[in-house]
């Protein structure tokens, strides 16, 4: 089967389609308009077989993950998606498998009202990489340098589920209860770009970014890019009622502040905006939680528990 | 050594600046401008180590392709490049090899006035996904569709030299002159895409495409998406000097109706404009080469030499 009749059979049709495409697959590139008063929003990342799922995953949650994972890069962005770009690497052009992983980002493009404007695919180890575009006012934007000390620390949904059903899959934690595996796994696999929340916060949040290595890794980002320092309070992590059941809760608050791959906002907001936010969130049907506070030492994350400063330093994940 | 240090270390400080870039690398996503009138142009492709390139290849050349061929895609839509983002997938964070590579992207970027706005390393089988943004107006954009019978076809450049560096590198094909055999590697490694001319042949040509997977694989394309047929004279097809001193003529038309990785543009000029045309291209300093015409005899291809029809149909390049 040739790269064209794969685009063709199996990602050409499929697609939601969005007016603002003025060419979508099926020329050398992509033609697309973006709205007045907008910038355009670029991110891309890569899923590879034996890194980010393994190699014998689900093709459709494979499709849906690696989309969702740049989606939630728009998101911390406060912007809204409009756009996806696919580069396919397989090792054989095996029609059940595509045809899952194709239904799969179709579901995802008519789910979000995006389009797949082009791909490319070729034949290599297994490989997956979406390059996502959107839009926000460039003023409305939030980035990783504007937080201020004193600003509250909140984080979207709850932390360390996903981290938990990677360790489910890797035999590395045994959960007896069928439902929570089943969430923990769903995580995992199904991780929720905060798409809503990330509109919401135009305005009211002063510094957003998304956990994908983890809350201890990713919020460094945050204070090195706005020269801050901040104190978590590791027992105000939000946790789920799968992970406050079934696993033991020091284990549980290591998955929330250490794992990756959770794809929840962590998001700065000032005082004066505290209430306006919490009202504007209530309508999302997203749960935020205030999890700490920023300070003005650079650089200086501290962690505590029951407000007792916890000497360990937790780790997120290590892309090297 | 993380991610973010590889983004920070290789990539961030060296790329070219532009003032459109609001944002570029350092935060979930990069924030960019589009002129008022210009619709946004957007192409990704992949090299794949052990497919695209050899494993020990150049760094800086795997990284000049890697741009060169998304550049190529732009160029035959008439675009103006503005901005790529890089996936690099590597097996391991060798410094020697990222200086160099980093030093290949910076180099293109500079040269071609563009910016790199984003990125994600990961580790993984070697590959680099590029994704390419760049402007046209919309109504002057170069389409596969609006060929037309009667439409003069051409090509930039010279045909075949890269498929002739590619059997060098494989052992397949012996050249003994130094400067050819150096000449045909230089074509396969660092191939020019033909932005000047693309935009060249904005109200100029009704149909183009880039020639990456060989000429009578691609043409197909136009007359698909055109609903014509074409004549291609095999003894008009432009041959370099070295392919012409170096190469025999028989085989010197197979490299140049079969090989791929020539990335010239081939594109359709309706008898009117003929003249406008072969005047524009004149200043870009680009030669091209009048090789057939199109006909009203929907995806008939035909190829002839000296004016006989040749029977066996040469094939492209096959991605699976």
């Amino acid at each position: 089967m040739k790269e064209f009749s794969i685009i063709d059979s199996f990602f050409k049709a499929q697609s939601h389609q969005r007016k603002d495409v003025i060419l979508g697959i099926g020329d050398d590139a992509a033609l697309t308009t973006i709205p007045q008063g907008q910038a355009l929003v670029t991110t891309t990342d890569t899923l590879i077989a034996g890194v980010h799922f393994l190699a014998n995953a689900n093709p459709h949650g494979i499709a849906q993950k690696a989309i969702a994972v740049n989606l939630s890069d728009l998101a911390a962005m406060g912007a809204e998606p409009a756009w996806i770009s696919l580069s396919l690497s397989l090792p054989i052009a095996d029609e059940v498998w595509l045809s899952a992983f194709s239904a799969g980002i179709a579901e995802m493009t008519k789910f979000y009202s995006i389009q797949l404007i082009g791909g490319d695919t070729v034949q290599g180890p297994l490989a997956v990489t979406i390059t996502a575009q959107g839009f926000v006012p460039p003023e409305q934007a939030l980035l990783r340098s504007k937080a201020k000390p004193g600003d509250f620390v909140y984080v979207t949904g709850y932390l360390g589920d996903a981290g938990a059903g990677l360790d489910i899959l890797l035999d590395k934690l045994q959960i007896n209860d069928g439902d929570s595996k089943a969430y923990f796994l769903s995580r995992l696999h199904y991780p929720t770009p905060r798409l809503l929340a990330g509109t919401s916060l135009r305005r009211l949040a002063n510094a957003c970014i998304d956990l994908s290595d983890g809350l201890s890794s990713d919020i460094r980002h945050i204070l090195k890019a706005s020269n801050c320092g901040a104190t978590i309070h590791l027992d105000k992590l939000p946790l789920s009622k799968a992970m406050r059941e079934s696993i033991e809760p020091n284990v549980a608050r290591n998955y929330a502040v250490s794992a990756g791959d959770d794809y929840e906002l962590l998001f700065t907001v000032s005082e004066e905006q505290k209430g306006k936010l919490e009202l504007a969130m209530a309508s999302t049907n997203v749960c935020v939680t205030c999890i700490g506070q920023l300070n003005g030492i650079a650089n200086k994350l501290e962690f505590r528990l029951n407000n007792t400063v916890v000497d360990e330093q937790p780790r997120g994940y290590q892309h090297f």
